[in-house]
């Protein structure tokens, strides 16, 4: 069986390995189409630790083949989404059948074997069967909705709400549209590169800055009547956005925080009380039937994801998907790779 | 001045009227123009007891003429829409500068005399001035938008949320519209004419039930797998309709009641707690930003107010005004006056 | 094994019954106290159709005395609540793992034998086990807790507030508690008897208004200025008690609705929405949670059960408890068995 | 008259100043309570930049001796609590009067002279009337309550939530006792003095942490069983305790910042995001109905103020009193002066 592997910074190679076995509570998933995201790209670059080598990837979709025991044999044959983390199967919450509740989550790809090869075995509690309508490319690109659903969840926009999303990466995107979907009332968003903001216009975005080219800050009062923004949002993970995020927003506004990175500046404090703010931190995708209701976005054509899909590849050309998807060349936003 | 009077029921003439003045507080404005709502519909019927004669009326927008004492001379010649209902003037609320937590106000048209005229003096604090890029047909309109926001303000829909509209005259298709807005996902509504079904389409409705061809409650359940809609609002004020908004939501789910009539059957307490459901009561628009709010949805053009106005008159052809907004016939849903 | 065993209305007798026996997933229970509820005497009074010869019960607390297969073996010896309604066992939600999602879940005492016995067996998703302090009578009393949290949960009290509690039963004084808890200003209870209001003013209540003396409409109107409660709760059950909820909150306020009868008055539908109201529909102890919670508030000393407890027989005075419950002599606000 | 006056940095000073004069909608108040806040000993430290000589306060209650024109002459002889900050009277918010949205509400001791005195002249919106039983000395001491209360209105705390306070001064104490009163389960409070928790136990402190003995980091973690409490509010303004509130907060928790100091240290964002948090930046009292609660609070007696008060003196002792609220000796919490 062929499999992408990691086998070190900015090395991909196409290699062969057994295949997977399905243990008790498992299954063994075909994958038809696996995405690259940040996390990947990351791996890739060296810029998170991967115990080489490594098989890569996270986000998935497939068919299952085979059922361990205690697995219901009419699972095999169903077209599934794979949920990106295992739990860890030991602590209290997965003994008491509570597997999502598990804090000890490791991610698929980095703490194992990943997705970028043609089988790999994972546990039932791990699938969501993709109903009819649903293609496997589309059930691959499900986390970013559904990091963007819990976050929305939280915000609870009141309707015509003027809102800011700072970035227009995959998972800036999806909260650009989840956002005009939400009720969100004038919609700007911010990037580092034009390449995202065709995307961004065709799901909702009302006025896009480049800030290449103008300042944020003066752009956002401008648009806001000097007010600042009712909600803002920061998705990008850089120091740079993330250290305006007090600026933009308005008396009594909210901020969500997503973006993650090693290097964020902290949040000085008076500004948050002098203005009445409330911070949320959103952590992932909530667990709790996100990826259920992003498949019903995506499946109602509500959210069309083919505008982010900017280049598809085979597995056997992992090695160039990969060399994409990190240096982000050719207007890239969602990379696919197909087994 | 001429004027419109509703000199009896289903009895309405063109009159010659004195000239209204501004009272310190008030202005005088000059009707550009008004709409014809339920209200109006039932005092032409004889439904809503009327003292005759009576210029009818609340719903306009205009420009200031003149202003009476202790009101600011940069009103004159400002284009405004104005808010329906009077304040007392004399309550512990007027009195301490809070005029709209009034809690004996007063409508237009119905307890004085209205605004299917040339000009008409009301008191400055029911003016909200409207800003380039609205025309005055639009200002006329924002009642059914106000009391619509006022439900989805306290409703908070989560996005994707399975939401059925019953009736789809003008609060109806307010509703319908904001809700797509808000994130309703699957968005049943329903009418016992075909007529209001175009628009309710092109305001997001995603399935239409005609009441007299199908059984909306074997309908909703259809198309909910069984198990009922999240969210149920309940807009056409017949008894029929609001007999079934129990059955029609699910379990935990969430019901909003507007229309407005004196033969709705009562609600039954069993079903209320075996389904564990939220009942709101909707009795007006809330009176806190709601008309601004609305006005920026129109401005920004994320609700079209167009596809609701079907007929338009002028101040002289009054009585065919009312003959059509009363019969709803020619498939009428809002009726336009132009003095 | 000795149980007391409902052979008719208002006929309970002790008999020899057989050993229970612990299937897979399920576990025996060594009864230690069990407390009757209204349900049980409604069974006795034959109010509610049960098929006899039937034990009742499903309010108790003791040991696990044994474990069948699949149920890990510490749990012998381990203190416990028991929930009181078991899960189908077929329906998708029980077959996924998620027993307390069930629709179709039975009440142990009518659809099955009950607790009134020595041993009973049970399914191990039942159990809560109890913490060092809490003894056996405590935790067979958690369901009134339980039920007043689901309802204090979704009411969300602003601190001060006034709440009215019509009824003075088991889950009246519970929601008096835990209002007084939840940061209510005045609280206001009814009941149609005297006895218990000793206990709700130990609980927290600053005004008790005995129905057969005052007429709880006036008196509570007056209480507030003419104004009526920020949120009035109906636990009683009785029709004059329900048809007055409405007339009893203020202009915006909020109605839980938990009493459960055959004959309450249906909710008339346009003061629900001329006083924009919000009512609240509670179908039991919500499941998530608040059964742990009641117990850690027991714990903690914050809810006093011993003043709720007025009567304690064995069980072979069965009869006489169930008289007294059934009668309500004696002031019976809450009847113990102990096996 | 007489009054207290800062010439400098520690100089008060009584001196002769002339009667305040009733503008239009201004009156005249006779001062008979004032009370020292943080703010006022900062003024005469010197950390607060103040344009001598200042006559200092803003906390304080009395009686209507005289009205300007345009206010009703009733309020002459009204006992009243008044708001500690002037409206601006110029921007747009004032002249349409909504004083109480004015953003630049200046401070009333700190930006013109303040109340410890005999007599002041403010405007008529700034006051409460307060109600019979309501002593001056406890409507001289609503803001810490009013702070308090807008926090505890935001935090929405679930029944039984684990709460730590960090921090025991005015609003420290007053968090305590609304968070005791708001159905706080544990509650937890730190301060660097023993002095405050007799006051702290009283009000419903179940765990009071001397941070100079103890570190609160492991006590928190300790008593809440590894896994941080609820919801977390730091009122002390010091930067070691505005340094640990992420490190007390469960996954998933709530914080509030309430104390101010320009040396705060910034807060960390991956934690915010991992841990799943939300923030709450409270910056003052609300404005919205907040003193109108207190006041009923006190009233109703479930706030206490009594044990808040540690010294009383004459206006001719300002000086000394000054000091003790500056260096706290005495175990002092709340200074009181009496003209």
């Amino acid at each position: 069986m062929r499999a992408a592997v990691l086998t070190g910074v900015r090395e991909v190679r196409i290699e062969d390995r057994p295949e997977p076995e399905a243990r008790p509570g498992w299954v063994v998933v075909q994958v038809e189409s696996a995405s690259l995201c940040g996390t990947d790209a990351h791996q890739y670059d060296g810029r998170i630790d991967t115990p080489f080598p490594r098989v890569p990837g996270h986000d998935f979709a497939g068919r299952v083949a085979s059922a361990g025991d205690g697995v219901d044999e009419s699972w095999v044959g169903v077209a599934v989404a794979v949920k990106p983390s295992l739990p860890c199967g030991d602590c209290p919450e997965c003994l008491s059948d509570k597997p999502f509740d598990c804090k000890r989550k490791k991610l698929i790809g980095l703490w194992s074997d990943g997705c970028m090869t043609e089988r790999i075995a994972v546990p039932v509690v791990n699938l969501i069967p993709t109903p009819d309508g649903i293609e496997p490319w589309q059930a691959s690109l499900l986390e970013p909705l559904a990091v963007g659903l819990n976050t929305v969840d939280r915000l609870r926009l009141l309707l015509g709400e003027t809102v800011v999303v700072l970035g227009q990466g995959p998972i800036g995107l999806a909260l650009t549209r989840l956002c005009a979907l939400s009720g969100a009332g004038r919609l700007i968003v911010t990037d580092a590169r034009e390449a995202p903001f065709a995307v961004s216009r065709a799901y909702g975005a009302s006025d896009c800055l480049d800030v290449t080219q103008v300042d944020p800050r003066a752009a956002v009062l401008e648009l806001t009547g000097g007010a600042g923004a009712d909600t803002v949002i920061e998705t990008s993970g850089y120091p740079a956005s993330s250290a305006i995020v007090l600026d933009l927003v308005r008396k009594e506004g909210k901020v969500a925080h997503i973006g993650w990175a090693n290097d964020l500046p902290p949040l000085p404090v008076i500004p948050i009380m002098a203005k009445t703010l409330t911070v949320f931190g959103i952590g992932g995708n909530g667990g709790r039937g996100q990826y259920e209701r992003s498949l019903e976005l995506v499946r109602s054509g509500r959210v069309d994801l083919a505008p982010m899909v900017t280049h598809r590849f085979s597995l056997d050309d992992a090695a160039e998907a990969f060399e994409v998807a990190s240096s982000k060349s050719g207007g890239a936003i969602k990379v696919l790779l197909t087994p």
